[in-house]
């Protein structure tokens, strides 16, 4: 992939392991940050974990934005809409928004094993109201938990991948697949990510309830589907 | 398990579908039916497929809740509450009610892809709200696909059950349990319901995309956790 990859609140749980697997797997990341200094803290933890030839950069999100045409949310809902807002001046035709976004009620001091209801529908809509014409939203990673992304095992977890732009998700389905272990599915239209965002919760309460890292595997579907 | 089983809508493809597999596990089952008739002809198909030793009889809707003391919802949901309503008189305390329904749009000329808002949160707390007292209601088989369980193979879903009531999301997902290949996993509250009946129409979706019989693995969680 020769795209480099910002992803925005990569100084958190979520962002952090998803940028540290694609720098494992070769691709190149700038860490976003309101806090640039944070950014480059965290471009150094994740270069001192994969070694020298690690290509991981740390920048403030508007920048990261701009250095970037695969942009990547993983920062939590209260903060989603108007870190979009701040960024929208910075983003480029062609680049894709990639949303991992679940709205979570924790947002809102509530539990995270439930979620908020989104007027658009879902948070990955709501990215998609707030994107300008010409940046695509793809809607994915929501189910992936961030302790097996931030431990070393393969990540026993299926990526269902979700947009209106059929290519975006293509190439947002290949960025999943270089995790070890994660097999990406094509969701279909943008407005599926209404159901992926809230299996997240689902998930989280059975991980309380059964004290584990839980994810979800798709069974019954052709070789080809789980091909990318 | 030595409760009946009565499984209202049994002579569609899913409750016909649960019922051949809980024959075909040793159960006792009354296939539930508008049209007494009907439900019959259905038992006699089972009855055929599974052998002699099988116990299935078919009886009138009402007549099969007056017979057994767990009752499992098997119709589509343009039909979930009007049979509630009509089938309440019959249910006694102490009897389970299962409840599978998913609010697909389907139900009212819309897509299988998408659901309706339930105002109680789901259709399952739906049904809470209809039960009588003393009536516990649970979640479950939302996921299963109706042709892998009317095949041979061991059916590729875990079951995610979903109940206020400990003791009877225990007797489920024992039941559950009784389904070759099938995992149980305790979902927790009934509230849970919401986003495993959503579940179904992402699975519908790929089916139709990727022409398959989708279902779902939890992983991540301790083998406790899977046990029932």
């Amino acid at each position: 992939m020769s795209a480099t990859i910002a992803v925005l609140g990569g100084t958190g749980p979520e962002g952090f392991g998803l940028a540290r697997r694609w720098v494992q797997a070769g691709e190149t990341v700038i860490i976003g940050s309101r806090d640039a200094k944070r950014a480059q803290d965290t471009a150094a933890k994740i270069k001192a974990a994969v070694g020298a030839s690690a290509r991981v950069s740390g920048e403030e999100n508007i920048a990261a934005c701009a250095a970037a045409t695969l942009l990547v949310l993983t920062i939590p809902f209260e903060g989603h809409a108007a870190l979009l807002k701040q960024i929208k001046p910075a983003l480029r035709s062609g680049s894709i928004l990639v949303d991992t976004t679940v709205p979570l009620a924790a947002s809102v001091g509530g539990r995270a094993t439930r979620t908020l209801g989104v007027w658009q529908g879902s948070a990955a809509q709501e990215t998609a109201e707030l994107a300008p014409q010409g940046v695509p939203v793809v809607a994915a990673f929501h189910n992936v938990s961030a302790d097996l992304l931030n431990a070393v095992d393969p990540v026993e977890c299926d990526v269902v991948v979700c947009s209106d732009d059929p290519q975006a998700g293509q190439t947002v389905r290949l960025l999943a697949a270089k995790i070890p272990g994660v097999r990406a599915i094509d969701g279909g239209k943008l407005e599926n990510a209404r159901i992926v965002e809230q299996i997240t919760a689902l998930l989280i309460g059975l991980n309380i309830r059964h004290k584990g890292h839980s994810g979800i595997r798709i069974t019954g579907l052709p070789a080809a589907a789980y091909g990318g």
